[in-house]
């Protein structure tokens, strides 16, 4: 038992969600914002990894003072639960994660993750911990779903969205896709990691929805489960 | 004074145009195909770069009985004229550019191209050569308008692409997305090369159309001249 999953990611029209160095840039316009924010309102965590939180700092938290009540309302918090995916317990204590925003934060480390830092991320969050070298994201996905989390909403980046759909855990992918080309073999796309090594391997989607939004469009996929 | 130049291609959900091992994998299906066929046979010639000859050895050619028919009609040749931008003279000799159909091939190679291997592809093909230690594709694109290439289709690879984009000389770019995600940080994608370093270097897009062929979403989109 594992919660409902979602990617949700702006890509330029070539792929990439950022630039070759990494630097986050404007991919989408107010209306895919707003969606964007609706989405996020609408799930009860919303999980990004480590990369993320180094590279960009992201809040994470409801925009929308609308949303923000309706969400306390029905959760009795501002913000949907925060997680973060860091195997070795980089998390910096001072992320804008832990600074902004209420409602409970995860950091999913593994069994050798530093214990010191592990214990200053402790009194800021709730630590769950699997794997050896790095997190059993099976395993984490199993001890959300007994926390009540059904409905998770992944922002990213690259690498855990690999790890998530090479492992299967993922049911739906939205990508935005906008209106720039950014190119560079080194800028990260919406799926890195090892990839897939051939068409029989890769993971099928099927299309849900096609909508234009601002300058681009929002795809809509259903993950194919590979048997 | 140059060719209107479109760059069309497939990439996957999560812009791969092959996986990480540079394996070429089915990502659009039979419309798709027939629509890049259409494309090919309405252009007066079809470019590539070494990369997609040396790893894929396309032929280029028109695939439809009717369309090399029209073809040949409207233009005396079966085929576009076929040209590879290919710097060093790399082009094998035995490349299936050179084996199936008609029409005119063109190397583009550069100064210090091997005079040897440029004498061998001069009996096969026609020779342009600009540029000293790679072609000059300002100086090949004034060129081939020279000799009557008004239309120009542009069939990757990556880095291609962005040597053509990051010099300002496409004018529209096709993209069929399929409904397969890839991954792979060392997957080729529609863009490769340095890639811009911000939002406000990258090449601006302007959406033309949306159109749902197969099991994926064809995108059209104009590029935006930047001053």
């Amino acid at each position: 038992m594992r919660p409902f999953t979602f990617i949700n990611a702006a890509m330029s029209a070539d792929g990439k969600i950022s630039t070759s160095l990494r630097k986050q840039v404007r991919i989408s316009g107010d209306n895919d914002f707003a969606r964007v924010d609706h989405l996020r309102a609408g799930a009860d965590a919303v999980m990004v990894g480590i990369g993320t939180v180094l590279g960009d700092d992201p809040s994470l938290t409801i925009k929308s003072d609308n949303l923000r009540r309706a969400h306390k309302e029905k959760y009795g918090y501002d913000n949907p639960i925060r997680i973060v995916v860091d195997s070795m317990a980089r998390t910096p204590i001072e992320a804008d994660i832990f600074i902004k925003g209420d409602a409970e934060r995860i950091i999913a480390v593994c069994e050798q993750a530093p214990k010191q830092q592990v214990e200053e991320l402790k009194k800021k969050s709730t630590i769950i911990t699997s794997g050896n070298a790095q997190v059993d994201l099976n395993i984490l996905m199993s001890s959300l779903h007994q926390k009540g989390i059904h409905t998770l909403m992944v922002e990213g980046g690259a690498t855990l969205n690999w790890s998530l759909i090479s492992q299967g855990l993922v049911d739906e992918i939205y990508t935005y896709i906008g209106a720039v080309i950014l190119g560079g073999e080194k800028a990260p796309t919406l799926v890195d990691g090892i990839g897939f090594s051939s068409r029989k391997q890769a993971t099928g989607l099927e299309l849900i929805s096609i909508e234009k939004i601002d300058d681009g469009v929002l795809l809509k996929w259903r993950v194919l489960k590979t048997v």
